[in-house]
């Protein structure tokens, strides 16, 4: 059976789909909205970690959306919330166990138990958080077992997460926070994943 | 790192603990009032699974005091949630990664964000839930895949859950529903669980 996990190429969705592989056949999926390039660093994540990597493709008018809802509320967050939503509903079209890396004390993206039910009524599926009854200190535990990361400021390196599409449209308006740490997966410490 | 997990014999604690042989060297942790020796079946259970089982005493002042709250309440539901909060501070006080098999839909023994947080800070541990990122539906087939199980009916047979000793104190009352489905782990389907 498959499963569908967002990829970032970041230490969360890598554990996230490490967790899922002891009962699925897991792709790594990561978004673009074709603005920018920097999925590539996920493709790279994903081969260090031997697993099928799959790039989906969001339609740009999510993209200038979220732009505008950045704008508006001079903050990130239900933008960002809103590009998760929407790259959950094109995976929930293509697959029928989809997951992403949500963690218990992650404040966006967050759905409410809600909105997670009805994605999963709406299209008939299984959507996972793998990580979300675990703490970031856990967590922190695990990916040290599990990966060797690198971690750079957002500011001065750019990641494959979509956010930096967004953050790209809007850059000379100063409005995502500085000094936000990203990780990136440099090397998985096992020679595979699966035990 | 070993990570004790509160196991009551059932399908959901037996899952939560299997997801985490990833990582952690488990054992299955069962409560007991000493009231009855229902908890002989979680050791089946654990023994069926291979996996370490430990029995740990709660207080009977515990169950007294849930006796009173059932019996003011006319509905179990606090006092089940006050024994499984009492069985995790006793948890921590003996392990550094503790854990359970409360799922995303569960209501009943449910921590909020806040009491998790301020049971992690108190006794400075990890307390993780495995299986709060996973629907009912969705467990369902990671059991199917993993164990061999029984169901039964809570009115039928008496389980290791340590409901069971509360129901017992006051089965006169007819408090608790009826027609509440539990499960018990009767083999598991690997050679072991490991992989």
């Amino acid at each position: 059976m498959k499963a569908s996990v967002l990829f970032s190429g970041g230490k969360d969705s890598a554990l996230a789909a490490v967790m899922l592989l002891r009962f699925f056949e897991v792709e790594l999926v990561t978004c673009t909205f074709g603005a920018m390039d920097n999925w590539k660093k996920a493709q790279e994540a994903a081969q260090k970690m031997n697993m099928p990597f799959r790039l989906m493709k969001l339609d740009r008018e999510i993209l200038g959306q979220a732009v505008e809802m950045t704008l508006k509320d001079n903050f990130p967050s239900n933008a960002i919330k809103y590009i998760h939503q929407k790259a959950l509903e094109k995976l929930a079209q293509e697959s029928k166990i989809i997951a992403d890396g949500v963690r218990r004390d992650d404040r966006t993206p967050v759905l409410s138990l809600g909105e997670i039910k009805s994605l999963e009524d709406k299209f008939n599926i299984h959507y996972i958080q793998p990580l979300s009854g675990y703490s970031r200190k856990t967590i922190n535990i695990l990916v040290e077992k599990l990966f060797k990361i690198k971690e750079y400021k957002s500011t001065d390196e750019i990641g494959a997460e979509y956010e930096f599409e967004l953050r790209n449209q809007i850059k000379k308006k100063n409005i995502f926070p500085l000094e936000h740490t990203q990780t990136i997966i440099l090397e998985i410490k096992e020679k595979s994943a699966k035990i």
